[in-house]
């Protein structure tokens, strides 16, 4: 109660003060429209029934799949429906298909006669493959890039296993993100760097946390023509082969059959909500349709589509117009290439002036706390009447980053374009990320709908400030 | 502290009247000797070492496998070098072999063309096949079996989905066991009684908690000649399926094709540490050695069978002979035919008055509370000594039970012989049991240790007890 108390004196100080000064387009982001947005937000099911649509009845939307086709129309039509002006952008994406997929362990001392142990994993997107029948090599296994390097010669012709544990306690204390990217770094760089010194194959133990013998996938670095069949194994299975060969060697047969097909078409979906007297500026709010193949992508990033869509929905409801246009993209490849948001950024790169801000969500569907952005320290202050109005809901952070670093928006970040998105519990979100359990039932209905709230309040905000809020001297229209 | 004093006093007085009243075989079960057992064992790596080389080494020993078969063959190796008498009692077990398995959901209202939704599951033991092409029929899902007999001409040609969750919050509040046996009942009885109602196949929900879409399987009753396709989907995919379920029917095409062999050789592993005075008594320690085919068992039961070997590394130490024989067993089948136990129990019916008590364990190895054991009221006093000894370490309640209920023993136990087991934290165990994440890395080494010392007091108390605990007037020597 006291919080919401000193909300309500402030919004009223505040709301006289501006009036006074009339720097804020009033009553386009008056506290009592910010307020309206993010209550009816707050109840409203649509955004969740959008996220039912997409992972229930398409499933899987991997780069180039016919779920990922789907999708596209799912949501260009859910975005017509509203009255949005939807516009498919073409682009050209990477098409990597899964296969076969198996490994056992057929030597290690201690191996009773007629046994072999398996071992779970899953291709990395951009895997190579093994000859159909499968291969068979010894593992040497590494820790570092540091350690790679050292064994020099032994790597020619073997597997090697990047044993690298996901640091949960860093996610568990706030820095998932940062525990992610040490991970990914060796599924990324490793199976390159492993092919780049004669390896067979490359295995990394699976990024992200959870203790339920379930792969981990997600894209690795590939050189046309020096590919090499790369996968995640289980962090159970990557700590029986350590342990194994603590006892001697090891020598494991692995088969992987994915294939790398030519470039597919497919679309970024963009669908634009009008604005009035900035029509012509945008304000471009997103999550990437794409996701991985095992599961249904309902975190990744299932709900940054739906709560981009649920912007608006909730506009549409409460019959508010913005200054300037809304942009809802559901972008197409962020996993595998980013494609679409290389594309967009190339169709638009003479219209950067007019791209006010950018909102991505892609941290999955956690409890939001607010927001952050990439805005130059002196702007921190204008956003004071957006936090005052999600505080209440317990989403009034504002946390300003020099880089906001979603993928999608990144090139237009890079050029000066400031970026946000939702501040959200990311502590379990590695737990289910490219794995297949990333799944419907894992979404909290309520925490989804505190996103949409402050999706939408964010949007809003954004398409009716005043003040300037880009980084690198924009021009003034 | 205060409860470490308080035990110091109630021994120094129990021990003081004992030898009193001539009660007990002192030395033998004299609170020195006993205290020195906990802690032995509570320092000892070696039943750990055992559960890493059944798990690391052998892995997966589903009865009739090449892997029970190489388990059989180290354990008795291990016993004969502790130097205890080992006896193979052949037994006939059944042999399933786990074959191709897949699922799709094919039609669904909402469904875009071109999509099928994967389901993911895993046979269970027992399972008749579908062709090697698969079959597609229409899904039925209830949740009782008087739903099941309410839907009556529907049910037949369908994929039957008995879609009931397992109860973790019941678990959780530490009743882990009724909440399993709830759900197994439909796993075991399910498909069988779909069957005889002309079902296609039969689903059923993961008998067991956690969260990572990954399935649990387990044995299903079967009748010769009526085996359908039986199979286990994750918790996910029959949660997806329901909400499916609410748009409009659902079909399913499925795919497994495990085999029924004819009747396989194995054998229990039976290792006899002698008796003194009471020589021709046995007291039996055991776990059951078979494992389900997806893990490595350690959970289920390799901490049964480690604990269990244990107690005869801790007496070897020790140097410390019992006045009953203690018997090892690491019995075979236990997961789907108890033929192990049944042919012990074969073997062995004339002579059940020379079987003083049976311990088991096949509870995994959580925390360890204390002990169950299926003895009258009247002997409870009897195993205060021993409870004194155990509450140091957190394991000194003894719950008595009229029936412990473990498989293996349970011939023996309804014949008249008490029945012990450890009383585990199982609030986690069927996270993980019978599915691929039950890994040694799941076991914690302190845990087992306890465990070690619990069972290894237990066992010595009992093979050195004067008072006949036996429930059904037994004989006395
Ligand atoms: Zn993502
Ligand atoms: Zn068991």
């Amino acid at each position: 109660m006291k919080s919401v108390i000193k909300n309500s004196l402030s919004l009223t100080v505040l709301a006289t003060s501006l009036l006074a000064v009339g720097a804020y387009a009033a009553p386009a982001n008056d506290p009592a429209t910010l307020a309206q947005i993010r209550d009816n937000a707050m109840k409203s099911d649509w955004a969740y029934e959008r996220l039912a649509d997409l992972t229930d009845l398409v499933g899987p939307r991997l780069s180039g799949s016919a779920g990922a086709a789907a999708a596209v129309e799912q949501v260009a039509d859910a975005m017509r429906k509203l009255g949005a002006k939807v516009t498919l952008q073409p682009v050209k994406v990477p098409h990597w298909v899964r296969g076969a997929e198996s490994a056992e362990l057929v030597e290690y001392t201690g191996r009773p006669a007629g046994i072999t142990q398996k071992v779970v994993l899953t291709a990395l997107g951009g895997s190579g493959a093994t000859p159909a029948a499968g291969l068979t090599a010894p593992v040497v296994i590494v820790r570092s890039f540091e350690e790679l390097k050292a064994k020099g010669a032994q790597v020619k012709g073997s597997i090697v296993l990047f044993d690298v544990a996901f640091d949960q306690e860093m996610a568990n204390r706030g820095h998932a993100g940062p525990a992610y990217g040490h991970g990914a770094g060796f599924r990324f760089a490793g199976p390159k760097l492993a092919a780049d010194m004669g390896a067979a194959a490359a295995l990394v133990r699976s990024v992200g946390g959870a203790d339920y013998r379930i792969p981990h996938t997600g894209a690795t670095g590939v050189v046309e023509g020096a590919r090499i069949p790369a996968a995640a194994v289980t962090s159970e299975d990557a700590m029986l082969m350590s342990r194994l060969s603590v006892r001697g060697p090891l020598k494991m047969h692995l088969t992987l059959t994915p294939q790398n097909l030519p470039d597919a078409d497919s679309f970024n979906v963009i669908a634009d909500w009008p604005g009035t007297d900035k029509a012509d500026e945008v304000v471009i709010v997103s999550g990437h349709l794409d996701s991985w193949d095992l599961a249904t992508g309902a975190h990744d990033d299932g709900t940054g589509v739906a709560g981009a869509m649920g912007v608006i929905d909730t506009l549409k409801k409460l019959n508010l117009k913005p200054r300037r246009t809304i942009r809802v993209i559901a972008w197409m490849n962020e996993e595998n290439g980013t494609r679409g948001g290389k594309a967009y950024f190339e169709a638009n790169k003479d219209k950067l002036d007019k791209h006010f801000a950018a909102i991505e969500s892609d941290s999955g569907g956690g409890r939001p706390f607010g927001f952050i952005g990439s805005v130059t320290p002196p702007m921190v202050k204008y956003f004071a009447p957006l936090k005052d109005v999600l505080e209440p809901i317990g989403a009034g952070i504002f946390e300003r980053r020099d880089i906001a670093g979603a993928a999608d928006t990144g090139p237009l970040e890079r050029a000066g374009v400031p970026v946000f998105e939702p501040l959200v519990d990311s502590s379990a979100y590695f737990n289910y990320h490219h794995t297949p359990a990333d799944t419907l039932d894992k979404v909290n209905p309520y925490e989804l709908k505190r996103h949409v709230a402050v999706m939408t309040s964010l949007t809003w905000y954004l398409a009716n400030m005043d003040e300037n809020i880009g980084r690198v001297a924009p021009q003034q229209d």
